[in-house]
This record gives C-alpha cells, structure tokens and sequence, in this order.
C-alpha cells in the first residue's frame, strides 16, 4: 500500500508531508483517501527518523474541497450506503472523525499548509492538527448546515477548544465560507503566508522542533497537551508530570539536554518514540465507538 | 401571557426579537422579567417560522442594569425572603441562573444586541448566547464582588469559555465597569457598532442563518457546540455526530442541501424542528438542581 | 521560618509581595524555595489584612530561570534521588506542581510581575495566577523538550486553557524563548510594561481589588471561575452560585455592598476569609496525589 492512489507520502530529512492528491477534484475527500492518510500517520509514527508530519493539497486552489459530494461510485456523499438499526454499528461511523480520530493519536507534531479552499471535512480535518498555518488564498467554511447535516469529524469538540465558542458557534451556524484573515482574527489558524512560501515556512516549524527537542518529550507533550486540560482538576495532570520527570529525568534524553545546555552545544537525542515511551505510556484507556 | 408586561416580543419574518422592557428603571432584572422571558422562549422554541432570537433592551441607554435592587415589593433583591435549611430546596434557585439555563436549551440561535449598561444579571444573561453584539455606549460590569455576593447566572461556568481565565478572573476579581472596546479585546463581544445600526447587524446575522441554513442542523449544531466540548475525549463527539450525519444525511433536509448545491441555487430546507430532530435527541440527560 | 533564605515576604497595606531571591542564581528553583513559598502562601492565605499577592523576582535580569541545574548538593535537577518502585509514592511528586497546586488553592488574588526571564518552572508557577503582568525584558520559555523531559507544574492543564491548544502546543513542541510581545499577543500575559513600572502597575491591579471589593467575594469568585467551567455543565455552577447568593445575600457584606451602592460612598466590607466563608465552602473534595 505504499504505492497512494490519492495522496502522497514524501519524507525529506524528518520531516514527512502528506499531499492529498486529487488536484482535479479540488483533493475531494474519499473512502479511499481516508484509509491512506490512515495508513501514512500508521507509517510516520512507525518510523522514528520521523520527527514531524506537515498535511497539504496539491495544486494552487485547494487544501481539500470536503466529501466528494458525486464520488463515481454513486456512493451516497455522507455516509455509508448500508441501513442498519442499531446506531452503535461500526458502520455508522463517520469518515471525517475516522481521520480525525486517528491524528489525535499521532505520536507526531501535525502541521496543516492550508493552500487553498478548505471547506467541510477539508476544514475539520485540520482541527486535531497542531499548527495550521493558511496561505493567502485559503478559505473554510463549516459549511454543514447549508448541506442538512452537522459538524462532523469531532469538530464540535475541537473548534470551540480552539476558537472560543463564540466564533465556533458564529461558522457553523452561518455555514459561511470565510478567508484567510477571518481564520486567523478567529484563531483558527496561526499565521499566513503567500502560496510560494507555504510550505518553507511550516518546513521550517518542523525543522525547529525536530532539530532542538527529544522525539519522547515532544510525543509526551502532545499527548498531555491535548488530553489533560479535559481533566477535572490540575492534580490529574501533576500525577501523569510527576512521572515523567521522574522516569525521563532518569533516561539518556535528559542526560543529554542537561548536559548540552551546561556545554552550550546543540543537544542530540538519542531516544526513540517506538522503544522509550515510559512504561505507564499510554496512561489513559482510549474509548471505542459505541 | 402573550400580553407581556415587562418585556416585548415581536416577530418578523423568520427573526424574533425579545426587548427586555422596563426603561425607566433601566430595564432592571425581576422576577416577572425572567417569568416572561421564558415564556417567550417557549413560544420561540415551539414557532418554526422563527430561525433566530434577538436580545436587545429598550431605550438608548441600558440594555440591563441588573438586578431590581429596589424591587417595589421591597424584596430581598438576590435571593428570596423565604428562609429555608436546606440549601437544595427549590427555592434557593438563583434568578439568574434559571434563564440562562433556559437560554442553555434553546433550539434557536440568541443574539445579544447590548444597546447600552449591561451589569450584573445584565451582564451574565449573555453569556450563553450564541453572538454578543456590543453598541459603541455599550458598558459591562461583573460587579458582583462589589456587593458583596459572587458572579451568578452560572456565569463561573460561562465566562471563562468564553474569555479565558485570565480575562474572566480579572473583571469579576476587580468588579469594574468596562466599556464595549474593553469588553471586544477580550474576546466577550464579536463587534461593536454605532448604536443606530445595532439592530441591523443583529438582524442581518440572524437573516444570514435564516437564509441559508436547515433549522434542524442549526438546532443540533447550537447542541452539539455547547456541550460535547465538555466530553473528555473527541470519541464523544464522534458518538454523535456519526449518528447525526447518517440519520440526516437519509433526510429531507440533506437531499435538498446536495441538490441545491450541486444545481447552484438557493436550499430550501423544508425540515422543522418540532418534527424532524433525530429520534435520538436529545442524547443527554439534562441535570436538576439539586 | 519567618525569616526566609530564598524569598522575601512583604507586607504593605492589604497587598503582600512575595519575591523570589536568588538573583545571583538568576532566582533559580530550589526545594527551599518551594517550602518557602508554600509557607508564604499560608501566611497570606491566614492574614486577613492581606488581600493580595504579587509575585515578582530579585534583580533586573530574571523572574525565574528554571528549577536549578547545578544545585550545590549535587542533586539530580528535576527529580528526587531516592529511587522508588511505586510511581504513586509522594516522593515522585514533581516540585513544580507542589507549587502550582498551593497557588490553585489560594483565597487571595495573584498576580505575576515577570520582570525578566522566566523558563522552565519559571513559566509554568505563574500559569496559576490569576493576572500576568510583563516588563518589556521579560522572556518565557518553555524549554523542556528541549531538556528531554516533559511539561511540569501541572502547566499541561493550565497552558491549554489560557491561550488554547495551538499556541500551548507550539511553544511546548518547539521549547522556544519568546519575548513580552509574543506572550501577550499568545494571550499568556495580560499587559507590557517599562520594568521601572510594574510593580507600579501590579500594586495598582492589587488595590483596585483591595478597595472596592469583599474578601469573601473575591475568595468564592476566585474558587468558581477556575474549577466551575472544568464540570460538564451549567447546572453545576447553578448549585454553587444558588447556594452562594442565598448565603452571602443574608450576610454583612451583601447589607454593606447593596447600602454603600445605593448611598452612593465606597463600601466597607467587614467580612473576613478566615471567619465568614459560606459553610459549604470548600463544596468539592480536593484531590491527594495518587
């Protein structure tokens, strides 16, 4: 399956860029698409030379113009043709949250180079990602209630983390397509940047992470950065930090960025997402769909 | 009591507008104030006709400026006469908090239209609206440690969502009044407009959702925005909006919004909220006091 | 312990200054430092003339420059010496949380004046305070990835929700040093002033507080806002703030706070944190670490 069908997975260096490729469907959203952007994040976590994942669309117009709305298949556009009674079926579950589910898990820093039009599941899976950065001529839109359907792919619980409830409620309620500005006034996304400089400036925030931090540090952050604030009281979060530092302090990762630091030398780290997770990693039980 | 005495309700077209209506005392909050106002969300909940609300106050200087300190019953002015022992008696419900938990419910987009003061219950009674519009004479105040009480209306729970802590802490720590501009930087407010134009925002953002959207979408949008961010993880979400999509994605509403996006004219969404909410809303259960 | 070795404890009028001084070890953490600033925190907490803390750091070069790396005892910088088999064993306990878990649970308002670098456990003390205030030298970082170890102080709970997932991410995956400016424009400080300002400027946020405002208020307020939005929904606030307005509504300071409002005079409010906290107060159990 390395060989894509609909996007591309390319490594320079560490860093990974996954390009949904269907430029003359504006990079729709498919079945298809979904199980290999599944299989790339599977294969950039496997890989440890792998430090950061950037996401971007093919071609100048757009990041990904939503669910393929006339797949040839004559699929029905937003979920799958089969009927079933019980809505606890796996069948039942969305496609946009399938993806959206699977970069939460992402052991990798996720940057979004947002180079075009971004509207429905374009929009939501961009979400989970850490970083979105937009070109000058991006736009999104929430656009689910001009369509009769809703906010998909966990985007009710992402968007309002991210944006406040005020803005989030405004798109979705609207369904408007909005610009690149609007995105980052609403702080949605980062930063903007025109299309030819895109993709050096979120190469650049990969590089700045895979060239001055520990891959174990930053796969613990990401986890504790999106998971712990969900926690009733901090004290849920000094008991998963306390036992970091006890265990990390103790490892070949923090022998070298205390003693880099002393020597006033770049830090080399030696440690692997795959073998040196602490042992109670992960701490949490992942919930099922159900 | 379609004949309101302390407040208006009037209808045009898909808009509602709800004008809290006692402006030589400043439109103070009391107990027949908040007896109406849920009335009316009834009656607005229970209209299809209706697609958004409007909050506005009458007069050109006070939206609300909180609680009726000198009711003319002469009645304790935060809490009622009756003394009782234990504290989950009914009775100790706090006024604010039984309508903007109404609020909290409703099936339809608020819009705050703040013409002018808006403190105390004046103040928190926005929050749970969707959009808070401010006019350039708007003035806010979270004053309640000024009079020796605390922040009401569930407002704890509101503020900092939707300002952050640090905002949140500081206007209700120091009590102070603020004008619109303070109140737009901090996030709490979306725009601020010259007080003869206020309502034809207010009316134009209704109009916008109106126009292009499905009510039932919105209503499960406006559900879904407000409360699955409170679920610990996105799986949650997933549950609900997997179920939403391929309940809605076989309806009415779903066939026109593809047609007509595919046919480039305007939906015509024929879905209404009385009848056509998924079988399965609502999917919580909604708390008591208690 | 009145006498403190690494902090200095000032008392002027209702506001006291706790400031952290090591300046030739640029304030640097140590385990005194933590001790002395727990029992500082109680000192205040039990004074019922202070109604204020600012935190600020000795010299004009640096807040805090981290937990201290080259400890005169040889200890290991982010961990106890002693080995233990049980990760749920106090001596795992992370000193930074030991910290920031006192500050959660102080009644009287803090504020930070970062007067200049504040990195490590430098950054992540002041998350739980209640205002950030910076000189225009200060610098954050939060540099732990670049140490191989992880967030601490329970900043993965904090962190999130005061400037939100995106920017929370980026700053801890790349473990950058950031200026004032970037910190503001984050949302994580509130304000940029001239060094030979700050304090000014902090002691004013502390008296605007001090003057107008009940201790009581200020105390249940400060308890709502940062634990309240953490419950699942509205009417979890609703129990509280009822409770809260019936009680406090019947007490010295609502009479004083209704009677100095209508008599159109500055309040004074007798009641005191150590005496006249409603009897439900604490209503939540605190949490041991585990």
């Amino acid at each position: 399956m390395s060989d894509y069908s609909q996007i591309l997975l390319d490594k320079d260096g560490p860093v990974a860029t996954i390009t949904l490729n269907r430029p003359e469907k504006m990079n729709a959203y498919t079945r298809i698409m979904m199980d290999e952007m599944i299989h790339a994040l599977d294969d950039t976590d496997a890989d440890d030379n792998i430090r950061a994942v950037i996401f971007t669309g093919a071609g100048d117009r757009a990041f990904c113009a939503g669910a393929d709305l006339t797949p040839d298949d004559g699929a029905r556009p937003f979920s799958s043709e089969t009927e079933v009674s019980d809505l606890s079926d796996e069948i039942v579950r969305d496609g946009g949250g399938r993806i959206t589910l699977r970069m939460f898990q992402s052991t990798k820093p996720l940057i979004s180079a947002c180079n075009g039009v971004a509207v429905g599941v374009g929009a939501t899976m961009q979400l989970p990602m850490d970083i979105r950065l937009a070109s000058d001529n991006a736009r999104y839109g929430f656009v689910f209630a001009r369509r009769g359907i809703v906010p998909e792919a966990c985007s009710s619980w992402f968007l309002p983390r991210l944006v406040g409830p005020q803005q989030a409620l405004e798109w979705c309620m609207t369904g408007r397509i909005f610009d690149a500005q609007e995105a980052k006034d609403g702080g949605l996304v980062r930063s903007i940047h025109a299309q030819g400089e895109l993709m050096d400036v979120a190469r650049g925030l990969a590089l700045e992470i895979a060239e001055n931090t520990s891959a174990v540090s930053v796969a613990m952050t990401r986890a504790m950065l999106w998971r712990l604030p969900s926690e009733d009281h901090p004290m849920k979060a000094h008991r998963v930090d306390s036992r970091s530092i006890y265990k990390l302090s103790r490892g070949k990762d923090a022998l070298e960025g205390v003693q880099s630091f002393l020597e006033k030398r770049p830090a080399e780290f030696p440690g692997k997402v795959t073998q040196d997770m602490p042992e109670f990693y992960p701490w949490w039980e992942e919930p099922g769909y159900e």
